[in-house]
């Protein structure tokens, strides 16, 4: 049993997600989202790091998947998200966390078994997978999209996991 | 005497400069770089939110100022060097520092007087301005230029800072 971390970071929402990992299966733990309000950038992104961290303190996931991004739509938007996306990362690895990062189209890949899909297919697999009867705020389904990723991804690096993930096309096993 | 802090992010390297203002003039007291070496990407961050803590401890400044960044070269450059920003801001909010954000052209005007200065001029005027014999490495000299400019801007608030300020044309009061 293992507890991941998905993290969906934005400078102004930055969407959470923690499965347990059975390593046959995964279960919702819980999820959410971190409003960073209307205060000064560096209070959003002290809310941002606390946030995080207090996801961590409650939930106790030992491993966190972020996603990497590589097209910001501008250097001022990615600058944005960069910041976020460090606080998130460092309220992690200062929690001890090991941390990985997933392109959109590896979490696509192993959630809806297409790079291709879009956020609502995406958000329909993961309420299917987890077996929600509510659809999650959409942060909050990217970033337990980005556990699923990272639960799907560990359990390859063991020898008959990636055999059993090749043989179902990638997907997850579920 | 206040304890200033400048901060100039990297994702490679990050400047820091700390100044002790007096209210009428500013004295070196130290300055330096965080390099984050070849790590993994979160290591790396790590290091800058460490190595910004480690200065604060060591030092104790009250307030930092940070370049506030508009141009950077592309989106990917933006977001790593969002990511280094981000890391210093948090380390410096949850340590308890207020900070203040300059763009370029506002650190140029408070130390060399002209917002088209080249960086060249800006380390000649911090050698000057802070009695220098050595001159920083760049970085460095970038952080102690924050530093003065958020010395110079907290001055300003002072009436009669605003007022000596505007008298000589936006310059640094040493």
């Amino acid at each position: 049993m293992t507890l991941i971390l998905g993290i969906d970071p934005g400078s102004r929402i930055t969407g959470y997600g923690v499965v347990r990992d059975s390593g046959r299966s995964c279960e919702y733990v819980a999820s959410g989202c971190i409003r960073t309000g209307t205060g000064s950038m560096p209070e959003r992104l002290q809310m941002v790091f606390r946030g995080v961290r207090e996801v961590i303190e409650t939930y106790g996931p030992v491993t966190m998947g972020i996603e990497q991004v590589f097209m910001a739509r501008n250097p001022d938007s990615a600058l944005k998200l960069g910041q976020a996306r460090g606080v998130a990362i460092v309220a992690g690895i200062e929690a001890g966390l090991d941390i990985a990062e997933y392109t959109a189209t590896q979490v696509k890949q192993a959630i809806a078994g297409s790079g291709g899909a879009d956020k609502e297919q995406v958000q329909m697999m993961v309420m299917h997978l987890l077996k929600l009867v509510q659809k999650p705020q959409i942060d909050a389904s990217d970033a337990l999209a980005i556990a699923l990723c990272h639960a799907h991804h560990r359990q390859s690096l063991i020898p008959h996991g990636l055999v059993a993930a090749k043989r179902r096309g990638g997907r997850l096993r579920l």
